[in-house]
């Protein structure tokens, strides 16, 4: 936990929170927090900075913060993501929220088992904890927005197009593909990564014709959570 | 497995391989594959191709492998990296491995348990399982060598300062640096990555005595997993 991320409900009086549960016992036993000391706090969607310690009760520490900073700037990317078996949609939702991505469309697509889709990854509790553990890591106060779009046709006939015509520059990686990665361009991006397995080739046809390039991420084939930590890194 | 790894040892006659164990269960089970269906293969510090499938056994398959390719070329970077605990040393080395990594030094710091370097992970077999399980996710054939400094002074006061000496980039992550990463130049590159909660400012101060250059990674903190991904990404 690099930042103690905080929210309207943790606020026991103007200017004091109490806070509980994990967040106390990782301020108890991790880092063996003593009234008086500082933790680097953050506002839910708002401002950075610390708090001090006034107290550490039985079950909860009271804090006093100070925010006065604003977060970190946010990725440029918008990620379209086809999901994925849940302990690597776990991996990628970390690596993507902690790299600063802000929005993520999760898809559909021919190599996606429908089970994927009743995962309790999905539920809202899991993936607020996954989120909060993501911000928490990267000293970040901005929840990212997800949206779900269980046919892969519909999206990039319907949806995709707009998206694509918003951005800057839009890109899918293709195992087939000749042009490498460019350069970003100023504005926004958008980028899609495909199921484990790729791909087919109709759905490689479809994204090329909602306006994405096909572009190669070199010979080397990389477990899904690191191709796409590589690929934002590229694109940052 | 994207890669069926040999070596000489499983040659039964010139040209014609058999492949048990794991290897086996893989090709029958995951890539289901029969008589005639050819695999990618690859040789153990040699030459890629296809093997085609002439029998499935019992307890092995029978290949063919005509390899002509060379493997792909490896990472300008040699890693310097502080010894992780065993779960977070095999992601960090599974991401430099499928990302070309040739050379890595596994280093102590005050931050590193000694716990950690008497772990099974470092044992020849475990790595060498490690290794495999790399080469064949990427499709890379050709093993990495590693090296290991129990003691932090020794390494970066005597062996150090000549690795950055032969390197035309030498840097490492320090969270208060002001200077980005720069682009990489062509040559070989020096990268260090320390413990989980950073080299201390003595060790950074080592490090800089030795030729290292203090860069920041951004103002957010990746999980060292993540951030290697990203550091060899953006050198790469």
């Amino acid at each position: 936990m690099n930042l103690l991320l905080i929210d309207n409900s943790d606020f026991i009086s103007p200017g004091t929170i109490a806070v509980s549960g994990r967040r106390f016992l990782q301020l108890r036993d991790i880092i063996k927090a003593a009234p008086g000391d500082t933790i680097r706090t953050g506002m839910k969607n708002g401002m950075l900075g610390i708090s001090t310690i006034t107290a550490m009760e039985e079950e909860r520490a009271i804090l006093q913060p100070e925010l006065n900073t604003p977060p970190p700037p946010p990725s440029p990317v918008t990620l379209v993501c086809a999901l994925q078996r849940p302990p690597t949609f776990k991996k990628i939702l970390h690596g993507a929220l902690t790299m600063g991505v802000k929005k993520i469309h999760f898809i559909h697509a021919a190599k996606v088992e429908k089970s994927y889709w009743q995962s309790s990854v999905l539920r809202e509790n899991e993936l607020d904890h996954e989120i909060r553990l993501a911000l928490e890591q990267c000293g970040d106060t901005v929840y990212p927005d997800f949206e779900y779009h269980t046919k892969f046709k519909p999206f990039v006939e319907d949806i995709l197009p707009q998206l694509v015509k918003d951005s800057a520059l839009a890109l899918f990686g293709h195992p087939r593909a000749q042009t490498p990665l460019p350069p970003p361009p100023p504005g926004k991006i958008i980028v899609a990564a495909g199921p484990e397995g790729g791909f087919t080739d109709y759905e490689n046809m479809m994204l090329e014709n909602a306006g994405m390039t096909p572009v190669t991420l070199g010979q080397r084939v990389l477990r899904s959570e690191y191709a796409v930590t590589a690929l934002l890194a590229k694109l940052s």
